[in-house]
């Protein structure tokens, strides 16, 4: 477990950082990442390096036990690259060049960017590759947004050629015929701005990415060059963020990290634990929050700080859900520029605000618990296929104003999370063996891979749930020649009529446990089964005249002892919770813990050899509640982090959280 | 009748066109649109034209019975035209060219993009002009939007000095010397973007209409050259849409049509009929719906479908108010493309959709009225006013944030309609010869022309509503210098001492029937009478202190036994209605149905010999209604749709539609 | 007391002027303001002057009793001269020029239009800088906003070269390590657009406030050279308006002047009398409102005009607050240009409005008063320091988006002026000697000679009170190394653990009067007394974690007799009025008069020899209300307006102004 901040040492006097990282080591902090932002000290003039302050950096925080991390610098490019090289600057949709003085101004579409990246990532590989101090490398800063100037349209071009080979392929793919789009030369194509002809803007977003890819994989050959095999690489990514594939980029890193804020308001563990669980996806093992505010951010519109307990509440949680570090951002903020009013953990003064004497619990905390958590890992038996692909195209078309996929892939995960039933968020061609339920929330663009990981799944007897907008579309964003869920048709049993954005609730009726009738919203689709095995689960009652008594929900059992279930329509709260129940019911899922009060979680990680499992028990709430002790957590038990011994019940305090080591 | 759909053949493989033909006929289809957005199929390559396949998609129509109507395809110009000639792009006001790929991207201020459209209209013309199989033309689709590049700057200077002569006389005519405004070279003056000079605004406007009638003219020149004269030319305008004045562009084709999309939500008859109307008015004849939703579109925030029933009865509405042909848009989605998920008739899978049922009744109903209503006409007895000099005007400077000038048309024509009185929406210019009643809404800016003809009409006895805002404006858009109604003062036997845009309601106090005080909204003018023979109707309640005991409302009688009702204030609904009361009573205004509930329409069409009129029974809502038989329904009659014959009172089921014809 | 207009005869023939001039002088006007945007009339071709029509203009004036103000008609280039040096025009930060025939479109970074508009201004200097007739300059109008063209940004660098004199002391007052934002090349540095480093956004709005004072002092050295002495020089400003630092340019003008426009809505006196007093407070002197609205503007979202009797209070408010002018704009719309529908004073029919009636009213009123009101000025206990630096640097990182620094003012200014007590608004390095109570809201930026300003102040006996945000940053807008108030810790006894942006109410306890807890919204800070003598006088409830129990409100007596009360948090009402009795009875603060009525003001003018007062007792209000008569207005007294003699209470009539002089 690493526990640590994120410093920029070339804001201060050097005589000021051996009482930096003297509080660091009070903080209980054994890492520290550095150097990110910092292109202009290192090299002040071009081609003049300057690593040596580094140097002391790194070795005044080794000698104090706190290991490195080191970022290298590329989302600050230095004002004398930008002005000496202005083909460098990102060019807005506008046409308008990014300024320089805030961030991410350089373009990865220029030669002459890569080129310079290139160059101050060798010189700090060179020196620091090999360097034992050094764990670790973060590559840039939440890169993503795209770049529109010529060059960026040239490779976009030549992208395009290699991906289709002809025009002819990309008119087909693109169904260019409509509104005379057809291309009869590459140079015609645009960069879309705005609305645009969705083949063509999910091309672009690949092209984002594919740019994206190169532009860190400059970095990751660099460094690895150099590196001593122990040095990872990651990059810190940022949640939901959907500028890029995260899982084609995380293919070239040998870890995630992420950024994790929430801004104005408090923490809801009933949707950030899906974030967790989507960076835990990306490469499928544990990974790092290499940024969480200590207390406060200065970017949203009201910058309150969190309830005291509420952040070591949420590192708890965080490490629950696969994180294996937490680190602050930032130590301390500079005396000017952006971020001045940031929360951090040393004020202006020098010495330590509030928050710290906070983070110095968490620090002692994760001591504590660091050995018995080493090489734990988190395992579900429910997995949420999440797709950039089908965010996009979703995004691009919402057809209702209100059909956001992140919040409809919420609507599945949050009544499975208040069950205490965790979920592995993963791109839907990941290997989904072993999984008892798979759910394919709006997953409306398909690839054949995918079909037939899918279709394998659920020959294998897996529990398989499809959603409104499942298989409307092929690879190239082009409708299907059959009706939703397209491809997957035949394995769902059942096929959609007609699909309707709702401006009114339609009524659902159903038989789920007590749950007899409830409501519709956003959208409704008009099923229509194609098997005599497949059951009818629900339909809808009088509504807009074309879906009144037309089936809704589905069940299409396979010989394998699997199925699919095909959900009609978007479920208000009460029946999305029943049909949870189903699913429970249907499919054996085990539950962390049975009836644990609204706003405590129950969580675990386990040891790769099942030997041990460790129970984190949180209490995501200002009220004190009591746990009834019981399978699994039979008493006594003692609670790792408060050495406190529990024989009949759970007592638990305001944010509250234990630690239960069960052999 | 004509009942039709929109078709793009270029879309799909032609073995596929029997089996859509086959589909259409099914559906009782007598009509469909083709070739509009074509160019790039039909002229893949400069100068290579193709259209052998659009006369075999013409010649498969033809044989199943279907007329053609051929659009032209100039709203999509292809990638090679606007990337070998890139001055044909119309440039946004933020002065970045338009991208290809969405519509509407040539710019009809370009020399270039206007010779390569004649050519292509040309080459169809050439072709099909002669053609029995085809019907009439469609120019370009819903064009109108300005370009702002130089080359548009100098016409509109040369446009001026056409308009102008002298810059003495734009000066003198925009007041210039205002701001240190005044020109003294064509070349100073700007295209204006955002708020500019009321004068020069309006000129702008002027310029655009001017714009697109010249485009508009040479595609109606070109093709009629070649065209036999039986063969129609139209275009699809958008109701409101108000970026060019659609009487002048009307005044070249034979034929006005529009396309009816109702975007979230649904239909409401009290205000739809009047964009029935309003097109109905732009030649004074029946028109076409070219195009309208099957069931929903794909463009709003909430693309709803409509209920089951509502389409039936929206082709039923437009038919009653001068429809002569209503097409669906579009046939079938292309599999790609921006408007992949708006409603359609034919599904992904290329069979037919649920909203095919309903269209195909439509198409049944439609065969069966076709013959009864051939050559019937609309005939009403109230003219509401409508310039758009005016309404530009009026949106330029709205002095109050909700005097929308079409919803304060609304305001006019609702408790009309809900009186079953229908009304023609007509330019000022128009005869009124023969009309009851004419309202002038917030008729801000005045011709010489239209002053006479007001007069006139008062002159031989009409009755003649000024409302807010009327006869303020010369045709410079410059403050007449007398108060308003400026030149038609003197008939009104009133004039406004000052108007107020209200922050509070104020009381308005009448004798108008049973109701004495009501409120007006947004705007109130205080009135002074200029004749002994004004009576004032109304006057103001106590309010800010200006208008306390004012006049607000007045009656000047002419000789004539016309006169001029002045009406000073916004009206809330209740004093509306008590107004429309006083004007049928005053006029003797028809109603073609009395106690009609709520929610029903009963309108009517006539021959042109008076010796038959047709009425239209719509239940537009989802309960059912009974109507008592009476004059002119008198029993017994069959309803030449279901053929159901009442005998003492019509029973109307919800979404019921009857047509009774009375000799 | 001059009371007047403005008056545009360029835009009417000649011989309608003696007509306006007879009407002016009908409502007891004495001073007109002409020639301001008449560039185009007075140099309609470049370099060719005309000028005698104004003369004509001002000797009609003058002849009838009308003094004249002249103002230079720099706001408003020629089209001829834009046109013909296009580098003239004001770059937008979207880089695009301004287009002729709105205002403000010559740019002050253009030395070309500098030098056309001193040539301007010389010839009507040279013309009337001797006229008897004319008694005052007004230059320009409403400028402030920035060019944003690569001149602009040559000036930029220009004067942080002067201001820095090399790039190390720039790169350490803007902490440029910070993001590699650090410049090695004057050219380097941008101009911001959109957020971006704090202290160059300071540095940016000064240079903006040195532009504007640089383009204002060429024209007044350019009309002192040829003005007799008598002829004051003013601009007129706009109130908050916050692009320039209105303190700098007031230096360079004999007088100061603003334009009082409402809006939507009306007037509220506890807000507006703020904005008189921040104007008197620009020079500490009596002031011009140079114009005011007519009833109504044309530019609001709703235009509604001003209640009957509401211009006539809002007029006597003003000169109770220092105006020595009051000037109505404007008197006629021209029939043409963007502000036909603006207020004004006579019709489009060259007629009184009503409002005509009510201005001719107050023209009565300050004919009686103008004598007894001479030389009399507005004298206070209160100064509430406002600084643009703070203002500014708040804005730009506002961390609550309701931290809005004008509203935190009125929090200060509303619950003083609802007792009564009158405040000066003031520069923190205004010479403070004299005030009771010095009140330095949000004063978050501090310049050494400020901080040297407020220790004096207190060292002499004086009460100062400190709020959120005071003393966290340098003149650099750098973070001070050491806790709020900065250098101002010591003196108030005082620092701020932590500041904390609320997203919700946090609960405050106090003791003052029968007020025991209240609600902070928006910020709070938590404090800790640094000196045994440091009183408590609130503390926080149960909130956040962080604030319970810790102080709130602090008061560190001084032996002077003064002290600091620092307040942590944004109070609601009923705390803020609490804390403003604390503070009358702390301070001895004198109130106007005790137990007003809701709405009444009663303000007060003072004789330079203390021999008389001039009392203005204002009914705010719309109705009526009396006022016991008691010290200092003892029975009898006559009002100086009505002639009325009250003997034992006074009578208060809806919108009533009464002015008592006593002795």
């Amino acid at each position: 477990m690493y526990f640590g901040n994120a410093w920029y040492p070339e804001h201060w006097p050097e005589e000021r950082w051996p009482e930096d990282v003297r509080l660091m080591r009070d903080l209980g902090m054994n890492v520290c990442r550095i150097a990110e932002f910092a292109w202009s000290t290192m090299e002040p003039i071009e081609g003049h390096y300057r690593l040596d302050w580094l140097e002391r950096a790194v070795d005044l925080l080794h000698r104090n036990g706190i290991a490195v991390v080191l970022g290298t610098p590329t989302a600050a490019p230095p004002a004398w690259l930008t002005h000496r090289y202005p083909e460098t600057l990102t060019i807005l949709p506008n046409g308008r060049p990014m300024q320089h003085g805030n961030r991410c101004h350089g373009s990865p579409n220029s030669p002459v960017f890569v080129k310079y990246s290139r160059l101050i990532v060798e010189q700090m590989a060179r020196r620091f590759g090999k360097d034992e101090r050094v764990i670790g490398w973060q590559i840039d800063n939440e890169y993503g947004h795209a770049d529109y100037s010529e060059e960026a349209r040239r490779q976009f071009h030549a992208f395009l050629k290699e991906r289709y080979g002809s025009l002819e392929a990309l008119n087909e793919a693109w169904a260019t015929a409509y509104w005379s789009q057809s291309y009869d030369n590459w140079e015609e194509i645009p960069l879309p701005i705005g609305p645009h002809n969705p083949g063509l803007m999910l091309d672009f977003r690949r092209f984002v990415t594919h740019t994206w890819r190169r532009f860190q994989k400059v970095q990751v050959d660099t460094i690895r060059a150099y590196a001593r095999p122990e040095q990872w690489i990651t990059s810190n990514y940022m949640g939901w963020y959907e500028d890029f594939d995260h899982y084609l980029l995380a293919e070239d890193l040998d870890m995630v990290s992420w950024d994790w804020y929430i801004g104005t308001g408090h923490h809801d563990y009933l949707t950030t634990g899906a974030l967790h669980d989507l960076t835990r996806g990306l490469k499928r093992r544990n990974f790092w929050v290499m940024e969480t505010q200590p207390g406060s951010v200065n970017w949203a519109s009201v910058n309150n700080v969190l309830y005291r307990g509420e952040a070591r509440v949420m590192a708890f949680h965080a490490v629950a859900h696969g994180a294996d570090a937490l680190l602050y951002w930032q130590w301390r903020a500079a005396p000017g520029g952006q971020e001045q009013l940031h929360g951090c953990l040393i004020g202006a003064d020098g010495k330590p605000r509030p928050f710290y004497e906070e983070a110095k619990e968490i620090g002692a905390d994760f001591a504590k618990v660091s050995d018995v958590l080493r090489n734990t890992e988190v395992r579900n038996e429910v997995a949420i296929l999440h797709s950039y692909d089908a965010r996009w195209a979703v995004n691009f078309q919402r057809h209702h104003r209100d059909f956001d996929p992140v919040n409809y892939l919420y609507q599945w995960y949050r009544p499975l999370a208040s069950r205490q039933i965790g979920a592995d968020v993963l791109r839907p061609e990941a290997e989904l063996a072993g999984y008892r339920v798979v759910i394919a929330p709006a997953l409306m663009v398909l690839s054949e891979e995918v079909v037939q990981n899918l279709v394998t799944y659920v020959a294998r007897g897996g529990l398989l749930v499809l959603t409104p907008r499942c298989g409307q579309r092929d690879i190239h964003n082009r409708l299907y020649p059959y009706l939703q869920p397209g491809p997957l048709r035949e394995i769902a049993g059942v096929e959609v009529e007609e699909y309707y954005a709702l401006d009114e609730e339609v009524p659902v009726k159903v038989a789920l446990g007590d749950v007899l009738e409830g409501q519709g919203r956003i959208w409704a689709e008009r099923l229509r089964p194609l098997s005599d095995r497949t059951e009818i689960l629900g339909h809808y009652g009088v509504s807009n005249g074309w879906l009144d008594g037309r089936p809704a929900l589905t069940w299409h059992p396979h010989e394998s002892g699997g199925g699919v279930l095909y959900v009609g329509a978007w479920l208000e709260e009460t029946l999305q919770k029943a049909l949870t129940d189903w699913l429970v019911s249907r499919a054996h899922l085990q539950t962390s813990y049975h009836d644990v009060p609204e706003g405590v979680e129950v969580a675990k990680r386990v040891a790769p050899d099942n030997s041990r499992t460790l129970y984190f028990v949180i209490n995501h709430t200002r009220r004190s509640h009591t746990l009834p002790m019981r399978t699994p957590l039979r008493p006594p038990l003692t609670d790792l982090i408060s050495g406190v011994r529990f024989d009949e019940s759970i007592h638990l305090a305001p944010y509250a959280v234990h630690l239960f080591e069960v052999r």
